[in-house]
């Protein structure tokens, strides 16, 4: 049956997994989740993965033998090369050789790319981005995230790791960021940046709303805890949304200056949960901030695949891989 | 005598322009310069431009139906379909088609690039990037300009004009730049940046140096007043330029975590004139401030072309785009 040209796409998450089984034509026959156990023993995180390939397998009503093989997306710093997961704070899974592990149990074909590249490849191949030769995925959330497609290919640069926008520094002297620099985008853009300053305003009786939802522990600020108390319409809570707005404009001109792109696409929780607002601040700050000649043109859009946006890019990129289907 | 393969390489400065004739080895039989009046009449600047490519013609003993064609460096902003000049502060053309006017001159192929693309381009083929397929170049001086070598192809983005380092803001908040933004590279980091504090020491009688060389006018500071003043150890100034190359190095760290090149290549006057010291301070800054696993690897070096590097690069792109050459 390998004559129907399957593959499956896989995200590999700190929270959940997800994998699907799709046809040719792009279409997915079958999928299956499960909740990601990321402090389980590496093997028992590993037996997971496993799992949910071959609950996917069976919701299309296929097996391991029609697959020509499996994309995934996984968080980093991974080797490309040898397909393994070299270290991550979202998962207990070190110097995991995942694509051999995987390639021994299944017999096809394993790819492995970092998460944000092959969600970004998603978005540029079927989502927000289809249509376009240059385009920067960046994905706001817990850190911030960057992919590069460029001249019309996933761009992984010397090490396999490049479009680490949420690294660059915009704030020289700037407050403190999670990687233990100063200044960088994450610092100033990140939710985990905003629920830091929220707690702050919370313990001093600024943000009653934040403080009802998730008392003082920056780890209980959701998105959602954002979105009521702008609702509320607790201003010290709006002006920090839209500083970071504003920050987050500043790394999009960035991108702008350096790479030239068509399209921004802006993905992840913090966009879905804030909407249209937060989006058009901004794409106003990246307008302001950036050289007029090369923004002039450039379109910024929210991702449109959410959830599926790994698994269709990790497919595509395995079929390209293999030289079947490919770059329209 | 075209089958020799010949090509030219032409460096369009605001103040000189070189040309010079390659051999299908990369050879230079000859070459031509001349000062530019950057702010004559543009037919004044076309017809400087026409008697340098016969200048080098001549020093060569060719004619121009010898030569396959001529790869230009220009300043920007460029149309580089049509190869027009758009606009250029520094010299003055504008709407400019340069490329047809030179095609129909000479009746050979005329390639236009921006200047600091093709001195980048120069140095990944024949000077400090060879050998490497991701090379950033980036060159402090009035601005700072960057060049982009991506996979082994110079990269232009979508509007050919990537590679705009100088303008990425690395603090927010920071000092007033040329082009009017707070904060960008070119506003810590480049020579101008630096002369604009000089004078304003110099008027305080806190660099007597920079004062009798070159008064409070900053236009008349150059990379010689700074080195003259720190040769006579004056500190306000010795700070400021080590100020400058740490900034420096957080726009290095910003292109490393972004592209994860393999090489930096750090080229023009300041660097020339600063030398060594000066490279050491913005490369400890870059590894300070990027990341661990992308910058490990990572080599700073200096540009070793000098004048050569766009002739050279010129000749090379051009070579290219007519599928002779090419890629090492």
């Amino acid at each position: 049956m390998a004559n129907e040209n399957l593959v499956m796409g896989f995200d590999l998450g700190g929270t959940k997994m997800l994998a699907a089984v799709m046809s040719e034509d792009d279409r997915i026959l079958g999928r299956s989740k499960q909740r990601t156990m990321s402090q389980e023993e590496p093997e028992e995180i590993y037996a997971r993965i496993v799992a949910t390939i071959r609950g996917a397998l069976a919701d299309a009503g296929k097996e391991a033998g029609d697959i020509l093989g499996i994309g995934i997306g996984s968080p980093g710093p991974l080797d490309l090369d040898k397909g393994k997961i070299l270290d991550t704070p979202n998962l207990n899974l070190r110097q995991f050789p995942l694509k051999a592990r995987l390639e021994e149990e299944f017999g096809f074909k394993v790819l492995l790319d970092n998460d944000v590249n092959v969600g970004t490849y998603g978005e540029y191949r079927f989502g927000a981005g289809k249509g376009f030769r240059h385009v920067v995925g960046i994905f706001p959330g817990t850190g911030i995230g960057g992919g590069l497609v460029l001249d019309g290919k996933l761009f992984h640069g010397a090490t396999g790791a490049a479009g680490e926008v949420g690294h660059m520094i915009v704030q020289m002297g700037g407050p403190l960021c999670g990687c233990g620099q100063y200044g960088c985008l994450e610092a100033v853009a990140s939710k985990t940046s905003m629920a830091k300053d929220m707690v702050m305003l919370a313990s001093n009786g600024l943000a009653p709303t934040v403080l009802g939802d998730g008392g003082t522990d920056m780890k209980r600020i959701t998105s959602k805890t954002f979105r009521k108390a702008i609702k509320a319409n607790e201003q010290p809570v709006i002006r920090l949304v839209d500083r970071a707005a504003e920050m987050l404009g500043v790394g999009m001109a960035n991108c702008v200056n350096l790479l030239s792109p068509e399209i921004i696409v802006l993905g992840g929780g913090l966009i879905e949960k804030l909407g249209r607002s937060y989006l058009q601040v901004a794409e106003a700050s990246m307008r302001r901030h950036a050289m007029p000649f090369l923004v002039e043109k450039v379109k910024v859009k929210a991702a449109v695949l959410g959830d599926d946006a790994v698994i269709l890019g990790g497919a595509a990129l395995l079929r390209e891989s293999l030289g079947l289907g490919g770059t329209p």
